[in-house]
C-alpha cells in the first residue's frame, strides 16, 4: 500500500489510548485485563486502515480482536473507523510484527490473519514476506497449540511462495481456495484493498494452516 | 477422456508384449531385468493417450518410464505412439491403479507422474480421485523412500482436494506453480488433454511433493 506521510498521526494516536494500545509491553501475558473477559483472541498483522478487523469485531462478539500495524499514516485510518464504531472487544497495536513475542507471551493468541500482505516478489527479500519461516515461528510463540493462520492474497507468487514455506514449517493445510470470490466459502470479509482488486477481475487466493504441537 | 470401446484392441495390446507388459507380476521387485540396466524408475499413473510419458523417455534417456493405463481403447493409442518411437526405456502397463502393489515392490519406482487425473468433485467419489490418502498410500508402499510426485491439473477442485490431501499425509510441498505455462518452469512436456486446454486459455496447476521417511 502506498504509504503517506502524515505528520499529526503520531499526536492523534497518543491521544487514544483506549484504542491504540500505549503500552502493550505491560499486558504480555494478561490480555484478558485489557478486555475484561476471557475470550479467545484473534490478531490480524498487517492491519491496514482497519476494514477487515473492525467487521470481523462486529460480526463475532464473542471473540477479542488486536490490529497490528506499523505505519502511523495507515493505522490512523483504522483509528479514525474505531472511534466511530466503538468496539469493546477490539484494540489496534501500532508495533512491528517482529517484534510480537515483546507484547504477547505463549498462549495469548488463537488465530492470527494476514491479509494482502507485502508479497517482496525479489528472491533476496524473502525474508520479509510475512509467512517466511522466521515469522511463523515468532507466531508459533506467541499462539496456543493447534492455533491457525488464516491468509488470503491476489497475488499468487506469495501464495505459492506461502504454501511451501507453511509446509516446511510443517504447518497442516485444512482449507485452501484458489478462486475465493467464486468459491462457496461463506462469511468473507473484504479488506480495502480486496474490494478494490477483486472488482478489477483479480483473483483472490486464501488458506488456513494449522499447527500441530 | 471419453472412452470409445474398441473390441480389436484387446488383442493387439497381447500382439506387443515387448512393449505393453503381459506378466507384470512376474517382474516385481526386479524392474531392471525388463531395461537391462538399473537406472532409476518413474511410473504415470493414468498415461492415457501416452504423449507425455513418450516424449519424457524420449528427452531422459538415462530415465526408465513406465505408463500405465487401464482402458484398452486408451492404451492402444499410447502403443502406437510407442512402436513408432521404439524407445529402449518406455513400457506400458493396462492394469488398474489399484493393483500397483501386485506389480511393484517397496523401492521399485522413484517417482509417480500424475497428469489430468480424473478430477472426480462429487464428495461421494472423493476415494477414486488419485490423489486420496488411500492412493498416496499405494504409491509410498513402492516407491523410495523420499519419493516424489509430480502433478498437474486443469482442474481447480481437483488441485485444491489434493494439496490439502498431501498436507494430511505429510508430504512435503516443494514446488508449486498455480498458472504453469505463464510460469518460468522449464521443460514442461505437455499432455495431449494439456495441449487442447491450455489452447482455451485454462490454466494449468502443477506441483510437486516428496515423502518424508
Amino acid at each position: 500500500m502506498r504509504v503517506r506521510h502524515k505528520p499529526w498521526a503520531k499526536e492523534k494516536i497518543e491521544q487514544h489510548p483506549q484504542y491504540i494500545v500505549s503500552n502493550p509491553e505491560e499486558y504480555k501475558g494478561k490480555w484478558h485485563e485489557v478486555f475484561n473477559n476471557d475470550q479467545p483472541l484473534h490478531i490480524e498483522v498487517g492491519t491496514g486502515k482497519g476494514q477487515f478487523i473492525t467487521e470481523m469485531a462486529r460480526t463475532n462478539p464473542t471473540i477479542n480482536y488486536i490490529g497490528i500495524e506499523l505505519y502511523d499514516s495507515v493505522i490512523i485510518t483504522a483509528l479514525e473507523r474505531l472511534i466511530e464504531a466503538d468496539l469493546p472487544n477490539l484494540r489496534l497495536l501500532n508495533v512491528n510484527a517482529v517484534d510480537l513475542p515483546k507484547y504477547f507471551a505463549k498462549n495469548d493468541v488463537d488465530q492470527v490473519y494476514l491479509n494482502f500482505s507485502d508479497p517482496w516478489p525479489k528472491y533476496r527479500h524473502r525474508k520479509r514476506r510475512l509467512t517466511y519461516k522466521d515469522f511463523l515461528k515468532l507466531y508459533e510463540d506467541i499462539m496456543c497449540d493447534g492455533g491457525e493462520i488464516h491468509f488470503k492474497t491476489d497475488n499468487q507468487g506469495l501464495f505459492e511462495h506461502s504454501l511451501i514455506s507453511f509446509s516446511e514449517y510443517g504447518l497442516l493445510l485444512k482449507y485452501i481456495s484458489l478462486d475465493l470470490h467464486k468459491s462457496d466459502y461463506e462469511g468473507n470479509i473484504m479488506t480495502e484493498y480486496e474490494e478494490k482488486f477483486s472488482e478489477k477481475g483479480s483473483r483472490i487466493y486464501r488458506c488456513e494452516v494449522k499447527y500441530q504441537n
